[in-house]
């Protein structure tokens, strides 16, 4: 007989089944055991009467299992009854004996009964078979601390709403390449094995490479821009990133998945938030019609597919609706900081009825030196940050294509051109204009479950301190 | 207007159109002009009637351009035909002088013609703008060495053959990943930072981590298996795997894409090869089925889908087989060497008529601690190694999920089992018997196009030596 995934039970007739998973809890009765099983799917009733004794002929009996000569004396239908009770008996014992988390393999008859709680339907026990047994203690409850739970990651990643979240990530993730890939893009690996910082010297990784040095790359980004020149038009990449980030934020790892688009050809920014909105509104709506009502219930959260477009504010109109507001963002260079971006966002959610905003036009001071600035304003830039629910998810922009603004650009912000002429390269042999933009997964799931940390939407996380599991 | 990719222009009416790309070739007759545009789709034939001279009733005249006051003699009608002679003038000079490379974006009459051999179709050019003009040498040529192609891979991408490898790839993931999701598969995205190595403590890559150290992934083994006891039940990772190699061979990188997927509940690998054939044979439909007639145009490759099953050849008579057919593999540890993997599936497509074979059982001594061994035999294994055109292209197995045995089996290799508490912790909460497949994507693309190296299947490829651009 094969497995049968828990949530596949419910359309099924009565009758036997096979089903495997972990014990979640056991309630030994006196007259009656039961045993909620959980596999990847869901949970499922398993119901067994207890036998706690032999008897025969309605009388209880001791002595005999252990004493052959006894049982040899008893006519052959007494013995097939004893044999059935010893198998009885020692079920009953087993399933006494369960330690939560234990995986069994089951085989039993399937029941609908209405009257039971879980799913309407429970499997009598035929045969258990422990398959992997746990040891008796769980070293976390459910109260533990989210460092005791991430120290025992695979322990915590058993709750249904861990499971879940990953179900949504996968759905999410699926539902964007989809679109890409209906959209002709290429999917590309970029190395993340550098000769050189692809964004700073700062909060980089260095690493031995032979007889020389290599470096983590903290983003796709120039690799990224080079299928422009490469005639690949548009491309994607959901890859690693590294940041030797010693920060301990909520929003923060040294290691994150990045979600990365570019596309040639674009005329502005606009053309890179077109395909963004898009991109976002396919893989909400996937998620939205695959796991809503399971989100709903799981966290509370009625997730809605966000209308497009999506609202665009420049950032100076973004940071005078943040002081009407009353706020004065304490960071002299002009950007948002987390509190500015939490009072945009209410704002807008508020007069849009959004919960994303782009905002646009910033200043050049604080973007990265391949940011193309606007022409004829070299203080603003053709880029934009994406908000969601209050916190920044992406950065995006059109890129200067022109080596010489490039080379003057990059002079600027202090970065020497001799370090970086594998890239000044790309743009010396033809490039098409062109833009795009990186976005964290964790970010995006955490925000749209409505979780406290990227920790809980991270399958393994990687902060300054956690290198383990 | 907006651009039209060339692919799509066959379709098109005759009429205005705006196209956009690189200049790969100018023909710069003296009377006619022709361009070949191509963009990440495809070429097209542009023309433009040269104007060599301005000229006034059938008359060239010279010197006009430049003395104003003669032009002013001249009545209204002539001064129109001037300034768009003047205007052609610019248009055919601007031509003559486009370097292989630059970016235009073009605005014409598209028309059908069955006599344009590219296509059927041309353009003639109305306007044309560079966009991104191209330095006049390129660097790399149809007869440069791969080498060298590599140093100036974006420009080597280019290749139209390049542009097909990419979305063959794009196609191959798009439709693994669909079988997996289709199939209830988690997508999950594990740490390439570790604490410890997850394969042996060769070929490792180590970094500084804050006050302590890293090193880099050589496989997602431990943490793929890790959702297994998290109850995540069947899960796949497209993610890159990084072996600090020092070999050269054709099949090697330093850092690789590797494709990995890892169930609950297999009985034996047998389960774990049913699941690879059959995401194999879905991937390949996919590829055939958009790309057939491409990839035998441009590689000479007539693709197959594989048949189900694939044949399965135990490596015991798969040595016999390789020993009767004439060779001795030089290697005394049992193993197949890549002479031998040639050898065998020569043998399969002559006897069974198919590209791929699982060869199975392989001897404990060269597997890996944590691969099941026979139940009766432990000196073979539930393993086995996917070969597709006589080259290895993936290892799966079922693993070993008791702990007692599993300590006992990584002593045996000269494992610290101290060192591997983390993952040992993974098998003592219960864990379901499971199993799983790495399979490297760029070895799969190599041996589907028939190509000589992973170098040319790997988008920038990393080596002993090379680690930019």
């Amino acid at each position: 007989m094969t497995r049968t995934l828990i949530a596949h039970l419910s359309p099924l007739p009565d009758g036997p089944v096979e089903v495997a998973g972990w014990v979640e809890t056991v309630r030994d009765q006196k007259k009656v055991q039961f045993v909620i099983l959980r596999d990847e799917t869901g949970a499922v009733q398993l119901v067994n009467p207890a036998t706690r004794a032999l008897e025969l002929g309605g009388e209880a009996i001791s002595g005999l299992d252990r004493d052959a000569s006894a049982a040899h004396r008893l006519d052959e239908r007494s013995r097939d009854e004893l044999d059935a009770q010893r198998a009885a008996l020692a079920l009953t014992e087993t399933i006494g004996g369960l330690a939560h988390g234990t995986m069994v393999r089951v085989s039993g008859e399937l029941k609908h009964d209405e009257r039971v709680k879980l799913g309407g339907l429970e499997v009598k026990i035929d045969t258990l078979e422990v398959v992997s047994e746990a040891l008796p203690e769980t070293p976390i409850a459910e109260d533990s601390s989210l460092d005791k739970r991430l120290d025992w990651r695979f322990l915590d990643l058993r709750r249904p709403e861990a499971n879940l979240i990953f179900r949504v990530q996968t759905t999410f993730e699926h539902a964007l390449r989809s679109y890409f890939v209906e959209n002709e893009y290429i999917e590309i690996h970029t190395p993340k094995l550098m000769a050189s910082a692809s964004e700073s010297r700062a909060e980089l990784f260095e690493l031995g490479y032979f007889e020389g040095t290599a470096y983590l790359a903290q983003s796709p980004q120039f690799f990224k821009q080079m299928a422009q020149p490469a005639g690949f038009g548009k491309v994607f990449e959901i890859a690693p990133a590294f940041r030797a980030d010693p920060s301990f934020t909520s929003r923060h790892a040294t290691e994150f998945t990045s979600i990365d688009a570019e596309i040639s050809w674009v005329r502005s920014h606009e053309d890179v938030m077109q395909m963004h909105e898009q991109a976002l509104h396919a893989a909400f709506s996937a998620v939205v019609e695959k796991h809503g009502a399971a989100i709903e219930a799981a966290f509370g959260v009625s997730l809605e597919i966000p209308a497009l477009p999506f609202p665009r504010i420049p950032l100076a109109e973004a940071r005078r609706i943040v002081a009407e507001g009353g706020y004065e963002i304490p960071r002299a260079d002009g950007d948002l900081d987390p509190e500015g971006e939490r009072r945009l966002s209410a704002w807008v959610k508020a007069n849009h009825g959004h919960d994303f905003v782009f905002v646009t036009d910033y200043d050049s001071t604080i973007r990265p030196f391949y940011h193309m600035r606007h022409e004829g304003d070299a203080s603003l830039t053709n880029s934009y940050d994406l908000l969601f629910n209050g916190v920044e998810i992406s950065t995006g922009a059109q890129r200067e294509h022109r080596v010489d603004v490039l080379i003057e650009q990059a002079r600027e912000k202090g970065l020497e051109p001799e370090e970086l002429e594998f890239y000044l390269d790309f743009f010396r042999y033809g490039v098409p204009p062109h833009g795009g933009f990186g976005m964290g997964l964790a970010r995006v799931l955490m925000l749209m479950l409505g979780l406290s940390s990227i920790r809980e939407t991270t399958y393994l996380f990687r902060g300054p301190t956690r290198l383990t599991p």
